[in-house]
Formats: structure tokens, sequence, C-alpha cells
């Protein structure tokens, strides 16, 4: 896909909100980083081969190295005047195709795609059985005792509104305000597969994997005693020490979903 | 895994089953090639490691290059007394992560995978949208056109009971009696996702993928004309010949998802 640039020139500075899908398996995460392969590199580079200019665009979420996204989303200002559609084809024409744009907007000015984020989902996916999948090995952790689901669900309803995450931080992470309030969590079954969701208005580094982790650690120490893996599961959270927490669960069965906005 | 090979000789012989579910991406089909990967291959390989003995297994279906499978059945013979979830175990540590021993199971010393087996059950998966999938890019085929899939379903319908698919025969196919039994078809959508599901006591080289790719250019030509599509797909048939069909559908929509036995 060839565009003539100069047929695209103006000088009103429009706003480009993107929705991104991708496999982070082949990815250092989202965040440009120099010879290393990224999300937000390889998106930069596609604007690059379509626009001819380059293009800063920026995340909602900066998910982390084989870390997935569903509804990742990203904004970039131009004074091109491409119409929204042909920045989706042209974009996913020189996209490597593990990288795909599902959505183009353009939205007023002030958008941000981080600042005005008001929440992010994130789904992380556990296969539990005693035998890997060779078609989601990709894509779900491989957790070989057997979940109990009740415990899980009932530790992600202590979950709910304001709390201090600082126990799932983690370490060496320079963010000051440890707290994040939790819009919805939960847990479920399908076949062999285990989920658990979390929608929330900000996030730690590495916090949702250090919360998969360390719950079923709890779960598995507490027996199918509900009450007692929620109460590990609180006292852990209560010490604000990520040492004292489980270990994360490992990057490749995260997947962000989706980031909400005020619109 | 290591095993001392020589515990577990017996002078009687055993019939091994497995079932296998496998990413066709990466390799040249289910069967041995020399000096190309191919899952029989890899399946051998992994044996001869686990075993320290060649052995030569049948697989149920010759699954295409690029074609997956939930469910392919293989067997083999040995002399070995592994437990079977021993095999299953030591073949998931030595072969690669794309495939995948789900189960492995004693049969009698009459079972053969290829010619025991009683029906095949296929899944052609359809990407119905504009744009494609990052995370099922090897696993759907993106068919930009909106689907009517009350006419595909239709043209399912149509194909009931024993019948002559010599025009979804791949051309220089070896196979002299091209009558397959259909057991069921049928053709469903679930969100963005087109599903065909089509079991039958046999299938001809490239069938299904031939099936496909004519019902979705009937479906075109007709126009929501359901009679039309199935008078389209119907004459076809009759004609027994493979170059009056439309296109193969392309091999990575394509999964082999069970085989069924008389057990």
């Amino acid at each position: 896909m060839y565009l003539d640039i100069k047929l695209f020139q103006c000088g009103r500075m429009r706003n480009i909100k993107l929705v991104l899908e991708y496999d982070g398996t082949n990815y250092h995460g989202w965040q440009k980083q120099p010879k290393l392969p990224t999300i937000q590199g390889k998106v930069e580079d596609a604007l690059i081969q379509l626009t001819k200019t380059p293009i800063q665009i920026i995340g909602a979420g900066r998910t982390d190295t084989g870390v997935h996204a569903e509804g990742q989303v990203a904004n970039f200002l131009t004074e091109l005047t491409i119409p929204t559609i042909a920045f989706q084809k042209g974009l996913n024409t020189f996209l490597p195709r593990d990288i795909v744009v599902s959505n183009v907007d353009e939205v007023s000015s002030d958008f941000h795609a981080r600042f005005s984020a008001k929440s992010r989902r994130y789904r992380y996916t556990i296969l539990n059985r005693d035998y890997p999948s060779a078609l989601r090995r990709n894509a779900a952790y491989l957790y070989v005792t057997p979940i109990d689901v009740d415990s899980l669900d009932a530790i992600c309803r202590c979950l709910n509104g304001k709390l201090d995450f600082s126990s799932f931080q983690k370490t060496g992470s320079d963010r000051l305000n440890p707290m994040c309030e939790i819009l919805e969590a939960s847990c479920y079954r399908k076949d062999d597969y285990v989920f658990f969701e979390i929608e929330a208005d900000s996030f730690l580094r590495g916090m949702v994997r250090a919360i998969v982790g360390t719950a079923l650690k709890c779960m598995k120490k507490a027996n199918k005693n509900i009450d007692a893996a929620c109460k590990m599961f609180h006292d852990i959270m209560e010490l604000r020490d990520r040492s004292m927490a489980g270990p994360s669960a490992p990057a490749h069965g995260l997947s962000l979903i989706s980031v909400k906005y005020n619109e």
C-alpha cells in the first residue's frame, strides 16, 4: 500500500486512536527499546513506512515481554489527512502478522491513551491438566495441580475497592503510589482452562502475575479451605512486602483485554 | 526423562494407541518425508529417544502441510513394558512444544489407527471480518466477504449419506473409490468466527478444503438465495470433476478434531 503523502498534508493536528491485538511471544514487551523487537517499535516502524514521517505513539499499558493483548490502546498525533480506515489497512499491511490494528478512530485533541484511561482489564489463562497444549502453548500457563476455583474466586472477591498492592509490585519499580482501585475481579473454569479476570483503574508493574501466583500458592496451602485461602492472601497484602508474596505466574498466560475511557 | 530400557523388555508384543494434538504450522504434514520436518517424523524421533529402538507409527489421517490436529490418533507395536503414562510423559518431554501426546492407551493387537477407524471429524475455522487476528493467525482463514451461514449450513445438509466426492479430490490422488459416507456436516457462527464441521467414514485427499472453498464460492454467487446455493453445489458434485469445483480453502483453517473406533 503506497500513499502519495503530499496529498494528505493539512495544517490541523489530528489525534488518532488505535486498538491493537498482538501475540507477545516474539517481543520484548510494549515499550520501545534500542535493538530489541517491541510492539511499540514495530507499530512506529509501520507508521514510518505508511506515512514517511517519524511518529511517536503512546500506549495505554506497558505490557511485559511475552504478554499478549486483545485490546491494547495507543494514540498519536498527525497532520496527515489519511482516512482512519486507510490507517488501519495500511498499518496492517506493514505490521508483522502477530500484531494487528483492530480499530482506528479520530479522537479529541486531549485524548491520551495512558492518562485518559479510566480502567484496564487483564485476563490470565491457566491450562489446568497434567499435559500441555500444542495449539495454545504460548497463550496459557500449564498448572498441573487441580485448581480449586471456589477458593480462587473467593480471593478475587476480597479484591474490591481501593487497596494497597505493595506486596504485588515488581521489585525495583519506581511508582510511588501503590494504591489501585479494583473494579472487578473474578475466576472461572471452562473445561481444562481456568480464567482469572481483573479490571482496575491502574496496575502496578507485574501486579496481575504476582496476584495470580500468590492466589495459586494460597489456594494450594489452604487445601480447599476457602476462608483459610482468603485469610492467607489478605495477610500477604497487609504486609506490603513483595518478598512475602508468591512467585509471579509466567508472562505468556497474561493478556490485556481492554482499556476503557470516558467517551 | 531417562529410562533404563533393559528393565522394560518382555516377550509379548503390545499395541499402543496415542492421541495427538499439534500445531501444523511448522510441519510438512503428517507423513514422514526425508529431510523435511513432519509430525510422524517428530513422533518417531521422540520414540527413539525414549525407547532407544526405532519404532514405526501408523496415523489415522494423513494431514497436509499446515493442517492442525486436536485429536489425531496413531498406534505402534512394542515389546517394552513401559507404562502408558510413562509413554505420555516421556514423549512429551522429547517432542517439540507444538506436538503433544494427550492420551496413551494399550489396545488389542488388531487395532490399526487407520484401518480400524469408523469415522474422522474435521473442523474448518474461518475468521469472517475485514481485518486479521494476531492471536489466531495460524488457526483461522481470514475471509472478508460477509458469510451467509444459512446458505453454508443448507449446503452442509445436502452432504448426507454415501456420496461420490470426485469433484473434491486432490488432482493426482491415487484413491480409486471416491465414495465417502458423511455422518454429519454443519456450519455455525460464533462472533466473528464461522465453523464448518464434517464427520465421515473416510475422506479423499484435500476433500474438506475443496468442499469449504466450493461452498463459499456457491454461497457468494447465490447471493443469499439458499436454494440456488444448494443447487450450484449439488451440480458441481454431480460433475465428478475437480476442475469444475471451487478453489481449496487454505490449510491453516483445518484441524482434525477426532477419530472414532468401535471400542
